[in-house]
């Protein structure tokens, strides 16, 4: 049984910690926390024990939210950290993780030197196994990584180019703009997201442009890869089909909106109305020759949690990729094939 | 044991069905559908009989959604129908259930005049008592109703004044508008919730404006309340912290927007981050000698579920209020106090 610690409790934090206590492998020994807001509280009364900065015990105590020590005391009572703190305040933490010797798992808003390797689980498991600091790359870039490595299988990928249509902010984040307009993310070619995907996969050719829309519920992405073969549009469909991770949504059952896909996880009655596969719109697929375009939706909330679990396991050389996948789908209802 | 059927599987009747199936002495024997969308699909997964238009047969067939039979199959089924079809079509099936003989239940997009009394739980259950049809008011008017009954425990009320800011539309309905504007629902007033309220507390001095704002997630009310005597602050906080169906929202753990109280619906692990209660901002009860002005967040998707398990008992004659209220309330683990 490893003992895991996450340090911040936000968006993925929380969803990191919940995929924690459904592993077999794994406690969730505490959780660091900065601020006594609503997310703290529901941990608390969930049972999770919170530790916070020196400088928040106060505050935690007059909002009635128990502290089982700082954020120090949490690292010390654990194997291994995953690190879910605002961008940039992992690297600030990395000097603590080395004094007290452990390994931490980083997030995608860290820049890729704070780790010894950026961490795919499709892509790249072995690689990583033993490393003591893994970072797992963004939302947007696992899900380019999850699907390039994934038709990587039929033919070699030689050439990526994609548009990244990117949510403005979480459903819950009520400060972030903008309300009415498109933002180029930058207005230059390539985005970070290319360099993001080639510190996973070295030496692709990939160029990525991207764009923030007035939404909150996902991103979308419209790809197009050029192969080393001609191939046959099934083939395609068929990785894609086989592949836990990356889930197809068909034009059948209605549901293709970002909104509506929500809907159906909703009803679906999944926690938090999360989708963390890949969500590949069946019907976009479009083969020429050597080429293939396709589109998918991304939920930016839950896609990087199996890849943290999985993360922890290389960091900790528990087992191969293939089990710690099948662990972490398993636990966490991670489907492939058709969504509904 | 009631077999009860639901006519119309959208928004409402979705979860009204899931409520019925939560009930100890319910038994839902199948829902109508007219379209083999998501949400059909995703009740055949589930186990749930479907019943749809004699025209709809083989739109359904072809979709690989087996039938249990027509509309008219499904009340001959029942004892008695819940009808949450679109607004104006329960009316079109009101001599159906006529003829068939079966009590039903209809929702606020029909008009009054459909049923024998509106209905809202805290309001008047012991006028619906045995009624055969039962209309449960709106969203909206649920929660103008529950906090003027509420309220008037304290001290009868004389005068409402409110303004109603609505949701745009539910969160899957992507087609409907506005985007980025503000529209007067209408400009004139009284907007018809003041009439709406008028059909269960009849005499009531309300008035009432309404606008549309580009959100999906929930209404917000602004209520200003005229009492026939003077009254504590702490006597209004009190009843509304005592009464199932209402909840308190502090300003103590940073969720007030509307799409922080998803977040924290999301982190309780609700269903479909539904909050059936209406959501009062302890924060802003304002009292000044006979007067009370207060603000509170309604979902719209959910408000009404629990109301219309309680008409069905009444209309059934099966129980009393308080019974059937409490045993709705836990089933559907409807709290009141403070939501976090």
């Amino acid at each position: 049984m490893i003992n895991v610690a996450v340090n911040g409790y936000g968006t993925i934090g929380k969803r990191v910690a919940d995929a924690i206590i459904k592993q077999p492998d794994m406690k969730l020994v505490g959780v660091a926390k900065t601020s006594p807001n609503y997310e703290a509280f529901i941990a608390h009364r969930r049972g999770i024990r919170i530790y916070v900065p020196q400088q928040s015990i106060k505050k935690f105590e007059e909002s009635g939210i128990p502290v089982a020590g700082t954020v120090e005391d949490l690292i010390k009572t654990s194997d291994i950290v995953v690190d879910t703190t605002p961008n940039g305040v992992g690297a600030q933490y990395k000097p603590i993780y080395l004094q007290l010797q452990r390994n931490a798992i980083f997030q995608g808003g860290e820049k890729a030197e704070v780790a010894d390797i950026s961490f795919s689980a499709l892509c790249n498991y072995n690689e990583a196994l033993g490393k003591k600091y893994i970072r797992v790359v963004s939302c947007n870039t696992t899900a380019l990584l999850r699907t390039i490595c994934t038709v990587n299988k039929v033919s070699k990928v030689e050439k990526v180019r994609a548009t990244i249509v990117r949510r403005a902010a979480d459903q819950k984040e009520v400060k972030k703009g903008p309300i009415n307009s498109l933002v180029p993310d930058p207005a230059t070619v390539p985005s970070h997201h290319a360099k993001d995907v080639n510190s996973v996969i070295r030496n692709l050719d990939i160029a990525t442009m991207a764009v923030i829309a007035p939404t909150t519920l996902m991103h979308m992405h419209f790809i197009n890869i050029t192969l080393k073969d001609k191939v046959e549009k099934k083939d395609i469909l068929s990785v894609l089909e086989n592949t836990p991770r990356i889930v197809l949504i068909s034009s059948k059952y209605d549901a293709e909106a970002t909104a509506e896909l929500v809907e159906v996880a909703r009803d679906l009655k999944r926690d938090r109305n999360d989708i963390p596969e890949v969500m590949i719109f069946s019907d976009s697929i479009y083969v020429k020759d050597d080429e293939v375009m396709l589109m998918y939706a991304v939920h930016q909330e839950s896609i990087v949690v199996p890849e943290n679990i999985d993360a922890i396991r290389a960091s900790m050389k528990l087992m191969s990729a293939e089990d710690s996948m099948r662990i972490t789908n398993e636990s966490l209802g991670i489907l492939k094939g058709y969504l509904i």
